[in-house]
């Protein structure tokens, strides 16, 4: 898996198409995944239609990698087939609860990230659209998806037309505790964050932004405290309407 | 990633240890995986001492794996650090809300599954344990979690003594929806599980409970919806206590 020292997320993808003897390949091996009881607790719905993605973007903000790229996979928390097949063999199901999506969407996550492994490894590039939890009514309508199944990811993928640079990490002192969680102190964030707050294209970002640090760019632009709690409305809703909360 | 093809779930570990700059260099390069932000909204506590898995095995019902293992990684969901860091730069975070547990309940289960195919590349076992999300409560006291860190994840790791039958997997048209969710009918439900409803091993598991579908070994017996609504609770409880929910 030399292919992770490399990857960067692609958002330009060349004209050629995905075969769909590729994409089955890497959807079925992806399936290998551990996965909760066996029960493989996920539905990947793929969009290769203009239509299809043009009612997906509205609900990714417009993103034109949903557009642009060949392929479009929302991977979704599903319990519905479960439970159907319950249904036809005499058993009653009882996932209709928060457990239960928590349950499907760690199934669908994993799978997800092993797709994601393997595409890559294949050549293909990857955008992992994280607006998928933030207005999942519109995705849930575009998909056609039943109750107890819901939008977990999206990526768009197809064959990369750029070249990005790699992005920076956190070292690993600053995620990896040894027995218990060490707090972190004013200390140790100067520390974790030195790298980050000094690179050039962040500094640039303060910079343009009239902001006074980093930090500030994702606290009162990109992910801000009002946006998050009207998402986190939004999404608990949509978790009333699939079934998963009553 | 050829071993995806072969990669069963590992639970009998040989006595070999784990070096540390093996495990150090697979989580380092786990971390390359996307994250939302670039944020990495994930903490790995490493729990190798006999007194700390002795701490966390209750919390997954005391299978044999958490003592036995050489490595005991709990992966969480984390929003403090990022938190700590805006406090320290004059930002205001605002992430103790649902959607932002999703957000980082995500990163962390991608990172963990990138974890899990470089461990597996390398030749190491793995077990995940869903009893993570179980009881938290016990793994949070255990690790000494602050508020908005949250277990999602747990994988014991060791060199496999074992080499347990592949798992069966459903066929990829019960997974795989073109363009839109095909419900599935019962004549679809007979197809998709087929094979797995006529697998010895799975006939045997009826016989033995004395049941008459496998369908009811999953609903009356290892995830029964009384059990699913008590854990719904203590979940939501938990995400309560460590700041998620208001």
């Amino acid at each position: 898996m030399e292919s992770i020292h490399t990857r960067r997320t692609i958002r330009q993808y060349c004209g050629r198409n995905i075969e769909p003897e590729l994409l089955e390949k890497l959807l079925s091996e992806a399936a290998r995944t551990q996965t909760m009881g066996n029960l493989q607790l996920y539905s990947v719905v793929v969009t290769r239609s203009d239509a299809g993605k043009a009612a997906l973007a509205p609900a990714h903000f417009n993103q034109p990698m949903v557009k642009s790229a060949p392929v479009v996979l929302t991977i979704c928390a599903d319990f519905r087939r479960t439970s159907t097949w319950a249904e036809c063999r005499q058993a009653t199901p009882g996932y209709d609860n928060v457990l239960s999506f928590m349950n499907a969407a760690t199934d669908a996550l994993l799978y997800t990230q092993t797709f994601c492994n393997l595409a890559e490894e294949a050549g293909l590039g990857i955008c992992f659209l994280g607006t998928t939890i933030y207005q999942p009514h519109a995705i849930i309508e575009a998909l056609q998806l039943p109750q107890l199944v819901f939008p977990v990811a999206t990526l768009t993928v197809g064959w990369p037309a750029e070249e990005p640079p790699l992005s920076d990490r956190l070292p690993l002192a600053s995620f990896v505790h040894q027995e218990t969680y060490h707090d972190p102190t004013p200390e140790d964030i100067d520390l974790f964050y030195a790298e980050k707050e000094a690179l050039e294209v962040n500094q640039e970002f303060v910079r343009i932004n009239n902001k006074e640090t980093l930090a500030q760019i994702f606290t009162d632009i990109r992910y801000t405290k009002s946006d998050n709690e009207a998402l986190s409305l939004t999404f608990t809703e949509a978790l009333k309407r699939q079934g998963f909360i009553h």
